[in-house]
């Protein structure tokens, strides 16, 4: 299905294009826009409220801007829908976030207009500053603009980036997307005080108050009258510039205007290009604008899946038999269930509690349960701090953006060895969202540091008993990784069952090969088993569970047995859970010839996951070949 | 030499006796408390300017608050030499920094007083607030403290970790030690901002003001007097309160006071105990405070080595001959050279520039060398802004600090394929520094990423050759770790040559075994071949310079000819280079005897850095230890 574009935006090819528009014509265009936006998403999905959010900024930016000479850089990147399609992509949009189509974030290699790739949040300052010194020292005279929303304002990069912004005297305007959201509703200090500003809560109440004053003056004469207004206008200026936080930090603050007013918007950013310096404009936006379902429940539009547009009706699929549960929900549940039964247990995450399903406890134990914000480097030492007074703390991260908190994993929860538990949700490849996205080293940067327990569950019951293990451990950290996406088992709420830390499984006895995996893909091997079968192969198949510490009997066992291995992760290969068997191997005096599959070293793109784990190699089909692989050849000498 | 202590400090052993002391003693203790840092630091090196600097704050809170149980956290804790002295440690204190002696950081394995292990900087706001919602919810009663440098609040952390607490009720007094240094100055916009409350600048200027247009009203009458001083009062509480950054946060703001009046914080923390909810305390100190010269000069003074405490002359050893520089100075100057060669290079550094020499070039070069305070994230992403416009950046961020921007430099550099050059000092052992700071998991993280390149060179020539060819490369990340200290070339200026990419070096044909290593640590080689020449044992040497991409012509000569190999490292061994050889060999069906020598999977305390090697068995006995371990067993079959 062709989505076709209005009049205006068809005859828009990119944004020169635009710029010959005339000022009254941009109000249609961002109609045309937002509708070319909806049409596609409601039949292609993708993200939604974000991109609708900043119809209007993307227009008026890509309006008043010369990109992409000018550096305009999308934080995060989920609202750069209305971008891509006005800078040359809107033709193939309908390939967005599809295997082998356009990225769902803008990406350097995709088109210029892209200048940074995003996905993470709260890099857009830093990024646009580093634009701005480079070209300032070039001596290029050029715009930079980074979009940021105030849910990424949280994240500790962006105040970093402010920071040091505030010190030049570059040529950055930071562009405040304020809706109150990030995924979830924001949360934290700055939310609150940016509300506080928009309301000119402080402003209206000081004003008011010294009237009253002044109104008592006035009855003085008519000189006072004029004095009185003298000292209004010094408290405007004097409160509404000091009394603001970015002004604090040395940024000139404009604002808060409306992000819906195209006209204002392109009258304020024209005046803003001749303004030097580091400067913040402040736009209120309203997330999924001009779609009333979206705008009446956000999270849930945040990314809706299919819809029927007219109806505002989301697609389900619908089975005949149960289905397995999403990890993240069996996550969310366990949680619950385990924190009944020990008080000990809070739940920390970092503006995911819809994505990790933590959104069950929050609801069912508020007072258990912490959304910190996009902070994930706060969530893990506020988790330590909290694990040093007793209590077992479940910090759920994504594992792409456990990344973020890699030091304090390190400084503050391994080093001391705290008992905190991380949950790594999306482990693995993330599929549609890609690169930025995949959870593709943890395994890696997790094993190598002391202390540190790492656990991958096969199934819905391996992830409920590795969270029972881990709290009744309580010992040190314990991190557990799970993918995106549903498990096996339709009749998943198993009773729980403690494991024996670093205690793998033998799925199943074979001949001449075995098969070692680790966590959820695993699964695939069921598959490649009935495909080698055909062909008389029967390899054996153990599911090690823990990558750190190592199941060392059983590998004994494996490596007395068998000496054609296959190593089977949803992980990069250099360093991962296939380099620590090949250590146990070397430690341990073994040689068998080993075939270690997982993502390779190399920028995988975005895709369904199979898609990916096929291209790679380690789908059902790439195992089966690898056996077959290693029974043609000889063991090596 | 026993360094005693002053009649009233030496009648502490612990708060308690602190306590039961008279206020009117308090401003002797912290005189005797001084003068024993000073005595100590003098004659047993360790970090001086910071500890004199809060000595009264120390003193202040042991006497207020009702310690350990009160949860006091010292944010980076080079600091707190007064809080080991006055917590049970005085008379082991000549042992701080020595190996197997105390640690010079709050250790919680050390003491009970020491709540929560620091080293890296901007934790203690998100670790105390994790101990006060952690006591909220567990009905304790206590007081939790965060000590945090205006240095420190410049880590994204911090503000991570005040913009959660604003939002919450906890009992979390943040006290700021404002300083206005790092190691070196402190830079920002913030420290500015702090600049201006602390001179009032903003009141004092808005109240002249408006004292002017009052004075005009006052000629109307008795009764205007009254209200213009209302007016004043309402001004006053509302811009001291709202013109602040942390009143922004809703954190409680309570000074700038001055941090050496022990009276006067005493009185301010007694009162601040009973007042709920999160709140700061903005303390002016000075760094060094109590010792002219360190006051004078604060970069020379946060760690000066030996001195006569008496002349202030700083110990230096003097040598007859020349000798090796340290590695730091060589990238130091090597950068200016080469900034002078090639206009595209910037440096950039995160608060660092006298650690990293960076100084050298911010001198030479101010407009081309960028020191962004206390922000890994921020510098790399800022460096990763910088090439996208043509720039080459030179990035320099000790191992252990790179931990931080682990997420900007997978999501930004890497994913981005971004030319930047990451200069990593302090890799391996850090030294008396100790955990915190040791460069240990740097080769295992970084080597797993996509376009990342890994080198390390051997000895000065080959750092210089390395930065040289980085710059001359300029595609995709490029990595360069080098270990504290000194160098093995006393004339180290040797002409640039280009290395090609991946290209490893045999230093040594031999017999039997291989020894691949990487990095300085081989250089510990020369001293185990002439240790094993005693018996007749020869084994060749090769130098990989480069862990990714691996030598792979070199690795297949070497397994062609040797069949037991030692890999050497000074980085763990879980996931590091060793275990890259063993992906090697995997990938390439060879099999041999393996020994993999480097830091093992525990956490090493502090200790000279040949004391370190030695203990974890890669100095120079180890390594001769390995070779005759495997010539004394068969290879395995």
């Amino acid at each position: 299905m062709i989505i076709k574009p209005g009049k205006l935006l068809g005859s828009i090819q990119e944004p020169a294009d635009l710029r010959r528009k005339d000022r009254s014509e941009l109000y249609q265009v961002c109609e045309e826009l937002r509708q070319f936006i909806i049409d596609n998403v409601s039949v292609y999905g993708g993200h939604f409220g974000a991109s609708l959010g900043v119809v209007e900024l993307t227009v008026a930016l890509h309006y008043v801007f010369n990109t992409p000479e000018d550096q305009l850089v999308w934080d995060v990147g989920h609202q750069a829908y209305g971008h891509k399609i006005l800078t040359g992509r809107r033709e193939k949009f309908h390939t967005n976030r599809f295997y082998k189509g356009i990225s769902g974030f803008p990406k350097r290699k995709e088109s210029n207009y892209d200048t940074f790739g995003v996905g993470h949040s709260s890099t857009s300052i830093s990024a646009a500053l580093g634009m701005a010194v480079a070209n300032q020292y070039q001596h290029k005279d050029l715009q930079h603009i980074a979009v940021i929303g105030d849910g990424a304002m949280t994240g500790g990069i962006a105040f970093e980036g402010m920071n040091h912004a505030g010190f030049t005297n570059s040529n950055l305007l930071i562009i405040l997307n304020d809706n109150c959201m990030s995924i979830d509703p924001n949360v934290g200090a700055l939310k609150d005080y940016l509300t506080d500003i928009t309301t000119s809560h402080t402003y209206n109440k000081m004003r008011d108050e010294v009237w009253k004053l002044l109104g008592k003056i006035s009855k003085f004469g008519p000189n006072a009258q004029e004095i009185a207004s003298k000292i209004e206008n010094g408290l405007k200026s004097t409160l509404l510039r000091q009394s603001n936080l970015f002004e604090s930090l040395k940024l000139r603050y404009f604002g808060p205007i409306d992000g819906h007013d195209i006209n204002h918007l392109v009258s304020v950013l024209e005046d803003l290009k001749s303004i030097p310096g580091p400067k913040i404009l402040h736009c209120v936006t309203v997330k999924g604008k001009g779609y009333a379902l979206a705008e009446k429940d956000q999270t849930k539009w945040h990314a809706p899946g299919l819809f029927d547009k007219i109806t505002g009706e989301i697609y389900k699929k619908t089975y005949d038999s149960p289905q397995p549960p999403k990890y993240q929900d069996v996550f969310g549940h366990t949680l619950v269930e385990l924190a009944k039964q020990n008080e000990k247990i809070i739940g920390v995450t970092p503006a995911m509690p819809s994505g990790c399903s933590m959104n069950i406890m929050m609801k069912e134990m508020p007072e258990r349960a912490f959304d910190v914000g996009i902070a994930e480097q706060h969530a893990v030492t506020f988790s330590a701090g909290m694990a040093t007074q007793g209590i077992i703390p479940f910090c759920n991260i994504y594992s792409t953006f456990m990344q973020r908190a890699y030091d304090q994993v390190i400084h503050d929860v391994c080093l001391q060895e705290l008992p905190v538990i991380f949950c790594m949700d999306r482990a693995g490849f993330a599929g549609a969202d890609g690169p930025t996205h995949h959870g593709a080293y943890d395994i890696a940067y997790m094993r190598c540091l002391p202390n540190m327990i790492v656990s991958a569950p096969m199934n819905e019951q391996e992830l409920r008993n590795l969270m029972y293990t881990a709290q009744l451990h309580n010992h040190g950290p314990f991190s557990i990784r799970y993918p995106r996406g549903n498990g096996m088992m339709p009749d998943w709420k198993t009773p729980f069952e403690e494991i024996e830390i670093g205690k793998g499984r033998k799925i199943c006895d074979g001949e001449e090969v075995a098969i070692l995996t680790i966590g959820h893909i695993g699964n695939y091997v069921t598959e490649s088993r009935k495909m080698l079968a055909a062909e008389d192969l029967s390899p054996a198949h153990y599911d090690l569970r823990f990558v750190k510490p190592l199941d060392k009997e059983l590998l004994h066992e494996v490596f007395s047995r068998y000496t054609k291995i296959v190593t089977v992760e949803d992980g990069c290969v250099m360093g991962g859970f296939g380099s620590a068997v090949l250590e146990f191997m070397a430690d341990h005096g073994y040689s068998a010839k080993v075939i270690r599959l997982g993502i390779p070293d190399a920028v995988i793109e975005h895709g369904e996951q199979i898609e990916l784990h096929d291209e790679c190699g380690f789908g059902p089909k790439g195992i089966a070949e690898a056996v077959r692989t290693l029974v043609a050849r000889p063991v090596a000498v």
